[in-house]
């Protein structure tokens, strides 16, 4: 945090570009509570403009980046601290996001980072689940997204299971009434295909039970004002089984997706309303609910509590790398001697090399995971830990993160790359190739694995030609090893001068 | 075991297709000790004929056919029970090792088996440390192969450390005389780039430490030769460190490879003989060797030792499953029950698809792992599974197993693979397409992963069209997932027939 602001509140924004709804919410940190200063929500339907070969089309795009302008006026208005733009589902799934992408950060002025299911789930439990954080309680938590269905059992904050569906009241209208046909055979049909979803769940998550039964989402918001309406005496905020399933009769009673009006459900929500209801009784019915609550806590909730532990040393994504070291038998105390060497090197080339704060976060991870694959196997171990961090469930980290790790620690022994880590990796391609670079001098460095602590040469660069000066001559080894390091980078193009008397 | 041949002994055969020579071993078991019947190596150096692209030469290969056809007939005379013929670094590293394969097989009338490094290591250290099972001591074996050099630290027959690096006397040789010519300038390179390569492993392995160091392979047997050769006074079998450098120092002083001559070395040896010392003098100073002894036991004997126990109920595969679902925190009970209900499909499809016992072996372990990608992923965990068990190092599975294991793992749920499995995974693509339909079914069957047995239905199958007969209509969710099943199989072009009341 800038030291000049430290005496003002923390100023914290989080966008959620959902596949249903873009939302912006900004908040001021008082005393660890949110005050809301600002909040905004479109409904985009990015998932709507997806075709059957998961291409983005031009309208949904339009809508997507008129909002995120939008968006960006008000961002500037509200000077924040720290802030982060988070996609689901549609933009998992989009084939063209990296273009969409590069058009939506121009709107918006900012970096937009893809999360996965799992991750989303975990967000939106933590946003959910702020309310009753001294509550020992199980809950179980579904919100029922455009394109997908995150459902979670927790205790207090901390979730137990987490699960992301493909399916969503955007996605199922496309499918399941393609021609806008409602009636019974449609609900029908999109239900079935709901429980069919949950079905590998569903044993899993009753085992683990729960006392109360939570809904986010916009779906779940309008079930509960419909029901609200039509029975006044059933508190708001609720849905019963028995009221539920009266909405559902209602529904089916509806001949077109276009005629769909009913009292508490707003006007752009009728179209995807009867996909969504159809999921959420199979949700009712998978898991024999009685009775829903819903929740304002959600994904953008969640996304601001995550930017303020990072702020205040509870940064899950420490937890998340502790983990993964345990879980892959990570040789820590090398991994901890190759991230403290890293880390200098790093910190001796930042000014010149024009590397920041974001780079240095990324670059010790990135350290302390560099071995992670050796838990795969001994061979081509570089690419195995690639794999894992492309694709694991890493709690804390967006995809954008995972992939310029995975980048950087593909790229941290044997061959560079030869392609780059593609637009939407969290760093630009070329700063992540200096960072590589400079951890695969750390590793040289402590190749012998002894623990000794490692005098490391001046370092500069001019340019891209990186620059290492020994006052005295390295040992015959490392020598070898700094002459062979060299040739490495020489067959990619980059010169590494290595002087020594 | 046929039950006919029950009484007479138990016959085993191994074949190697080393780097630098392939080697064919049979036996007989009596009380578990093996008795030779037959034993034949041939200098093929098929690492020899590696091009600078990995491509594998004529020559080397017709050298190698001819060798086959001569173990082809050994094996014929000797009938044997159980055989495995395993390939090793040059046939891992070969870019055209499919042909080679495919011609070998047809010369040797037997199925190739590629190894991974460390399985190799496992092997070997397994047939060096037969001799001593009842030994405490903590031992480090080294096999100077052609392609690649094995080192293991074991207690007893235990390996605690193994690991496998791209470093041979043929390969190196290529690398370091490539002009034949001989001298201590090359020969100080050849040393210094095999200590480069033992770097990362020396600190780890000197903290197990040993109180025995051991030798296996052509290299380390002729080194020892030639030091009993001039020094009578040194124990056959033993290269003491004075003695080794003795003989590094009289090679040196030839001016050629091809005046290589001394006593003690087959001629046959002498060309690669002066990279195998540079390797070894680098083993010994990365470890402080004073004293190295040779042993018989190589990869061959190891070989027939996993035979052995894989029929004897200690198959260490069985081990390596286990440790797998372990460490990928799979659930056991959900993996045991589709297991079962997979091998019951199984051996009610086996007569009419002409399935054999190793499909049921391999069905097995692919059914106890199918779910492993979880343990990376929930979102396509298959292709993390599949992706782990390509990769992994898996004791007791060769390279052709683990490929098989991984398509049947990618298989088993969502689309079937549109790429079937390359002519070198353990069984043909066909058979596979097979077994992974019948483990999907025996997915769906468990999908509420509720501990309900599974009610089967009857079974069969006209040609590729597979048809199940119910005696009654199955539940809604069950007939929802079959029906949703057949749709997949119908996009492969495959035919599932469902019929109930």
């Amino acid at each position: 945090m800038d030291k000049a602001r430290a005496d003002s509140p923390l100023r914290l924004a989080a966008v959620d570009l959902g596949s249903n709804s873009f939302h912006l919410l900004v908040v001021e940190v008082h005393d660890d509570r949110f005050v809301e200063l600002e909040k905004c929500s479109r409904k985009v339907q990015l998932a709507a403009g997806l075709d059957d070969d998961g291409h983005l089309d031009d309208k949904a795009t339009t809508r997507a980046l008129k909002c995120l302008d939008t968006f960006g006026n008000l961002l500037a208005e509200n000077r924040v601290d720290r802030l982060r733009v988070v996609g689901t589902n549609a933009l998992r799934t989009a084939t063209n996001s990296v273009d969409f992408q590069r058009r939506a950060e121009h709107s918006l002025g900012q970096r937009i980072e893809i999360i996965s299911g799992r991750e989303e789930a975990r967000l939106i439990y933590q946003g959910a689940s702020r309310e009753w954080h001294d509550n020992p309680e199980h809950c179980l938590v579904v919100d029922i997204g455009g394109g997908s269905t995150e459902l979670i059992v927790g205790s207090a904050t901390r979730p137990l299971a987490l699960e992301s569906l493909d399916m969503g009241c955007v996605a199922y209208t496309r499918r399941f009434f393609p021609d806008d046909r409602l009636g019974e055979a449609p609900m029908d049909r999109a239900q079935r295909s709901a429980l069919l979803e949950l079905a590998t769940i569903t044993t899993p998550y009753r085992q683990l039970g729960w006392q109360r039964a939570m809904g986010s989402s916009g779906t779940i918001k309008a079930a509960a004002a419909v029901i609200h309406a039509l029975h006044p005496h059933i508190d708001k905020g609720v849905i019963t089984r028995a009221g539920l399933f009266e909405l559902r009769r209602r529904l089916t009673a509806f001949e077109r997706l276009d005629q769909v009006s009913m009292n508490g459900l707003k006007s752009n929500r009728a179209r995807v309303f009867p996909a969504g209801i159809a999921i959420l009784c199979a949700v009712f019915e998978a898991f024999g609910i009685e009775r829903m609550y819903h929740t304002d806590g959600a994904l953008r909730d969640g996304v601001l509590l995550d930017l303020l532990e990072r702020d205040t040393g509870r940064d899950v994504r420490y937890t998340t790398l502790t983990d993964l070291q345990k879980r892959l038998r990570v040789d820590t105390d090398q991994a901890t001697r190759v991230t403290d060497t890293c880390l200098q090197l790093f910190d001796r080339m930042a000014e010149s090399w024009q590397l920041d704060e974001d780079g240095r976060e990324l670059i010790e991870q990135a350290a302390l995971l560099h071995e992670i694959g050796l838990g795969v196997s001994h061979s081509r171990f570089q690419h195995h830990g690639a794999y894992l961090l492309a694709n694991a469930d890493m709690p804390g980290f967006s995809l954008p993160d995972q992939w310029a790790l995975a980048w950087l620690v593909q790229a941290h022994r044997r061959d560079l790359p030869s392609a780059l880590p593609d637009h939407r990796a969290a760093l630009e391609a070329d700063q992540l190739m200096k960072m590589a670079r400079l951890l695969r001098l750390a590793v040289v460095f402590h190749r012998r694995r002894d623990g000794a602590a490692a005098t490391l040469p001046a370092i500069s660069a001019d340019g891209d030609r990186l620059v290492l000066d020994f006052k005295r001559p390295p040992d015959q080894l490392l020598a070898d090893d700094l002459v062979q390091e060299q040739a490495w980078q020489q067959r990619s193009g980059l010169a590494l001068a290595l002087r020594w008397p």
